[in-house]
């Protein structure tokens, strides 16, 4: 026995979210036709308008409706120098949060990984590439996550970079403010020493 | 600054999802985009389909989109004379793949809980008590969950199921099979060794 036909279509359909196996899709199926059947009816409506609609930003290749997202479109930054290159559209906010940053961005929507079959081309290298053939930018930030993979695409990017005679420069790793020295991993702590900067009064 | 309107609208909505917060919205959303327009399009439909068209059997209360349930509707069980009550879709379907049981059910979809409103009323008590009225049933089996809650529910039905002189009984609570005792409650434990049976070789 299985339950009704679209109950199960349902279940099925909603594994396809990341972290969502089949008994949380179960749960989530249940409460929304027990408990929010608007909720779901909304859910619908924003995927069906997102998956159609939503493409990427034909400057940063961050996700837009629009031929431009709304940072490129901003006249503030129409003249920026500086490009940070990220690996995705929440580090993005993450950044903007801080509001340290002024210049554009440049949205990998991921990072190199041979294993997984996503090379230069999935990244948008391309368009990489022309921005810095414009001559726009004197300066590229490498905000890639600092992990193995996030250091090799770094690696890539800087090396298509090089023959654009561009400065680069890599986001600061080191122990995360407010941490405790006690509790950060070897890793850290090391590049928290080679990185040391001398103290300022 | 936030994401574009269509993705922020996305990751509200994917926040009516029961365990889903924020940080999570947005990364099924950056998933769906990304890697699985496709899968995120049929969760649309199904969505769409499934909170229009599914509603409750109308003899046991579990989800269908017809008039009654596949079990209702079975031949087979057309004539049992034992109800077997659970909290939620799912129970049956545990139970079913016990294939133990060939009795009808009755889905609560939930448990009495007054103090978020839940009352006799939102389980479908009064279908319940027509169910005994009828005369169709020698049996009720209590198989709600074994909470707090469940025994409360299971409680109430009892009393229910008293008045019209229906014999009642509850499923045996105890140390699971294949477990160990020593890593068994001592709640449970009390529960195994109060309702010991005579062994029998």
């Amino acid at each position: 026995m299985k339950f009704s036909p679209l109950v199960q279509e349902l279940i099925d359909s909603l594994k396809c979210l990341p972290g969502v196996g089949a008994k949380s899709a179960q749960r989530m199926a249940f409460h929304l036709l027990e408990r929010n059947r608007r909720g779901g009816s909304k859910l619908a409506h924003s995927l069906s308008k997102a998956m159609v609609d939503v493409g990427h930003c034909q400057q940063c290749r961050n996700f837009t409706e629009h031929e431009l997202c709304e940072i490129c479109q901003s006249p503030k930054r129409q003249l920026a120098t500086t490009l940070c290159v990220v690996e995705s559209p929440g580090d993005v906010l993450a950044i903007e949060q801080t509001g340290e940053f002024t210049g554009k961005y440049f949205v990998l929507m991921g990072h190199l990984s041979p294993i997984d079959g996503i090379g230069p081309d999935d990244l948008g290298l391309d368009i990489l590439a022309k921005h810095f053939a414009s001559g726009q930018f004197a300066e590229v930030i490498l905000a890639t996550n600092p992990t193995v993979e996030g250091e090799a695409t770094a690696h890539y990017i800087a090396d298509l970079a090089q023959e654009y005679q561009i400065n680069m420069s890599r986001i600061a790793h080191g122990v995360p403010v407010g941490g405790e020295l006690e509790y950060v991993d070897g890793n850290t702590l090391s590049h928290a020493f080679s990185g040391r900067k001398s103290y300022q009064m």
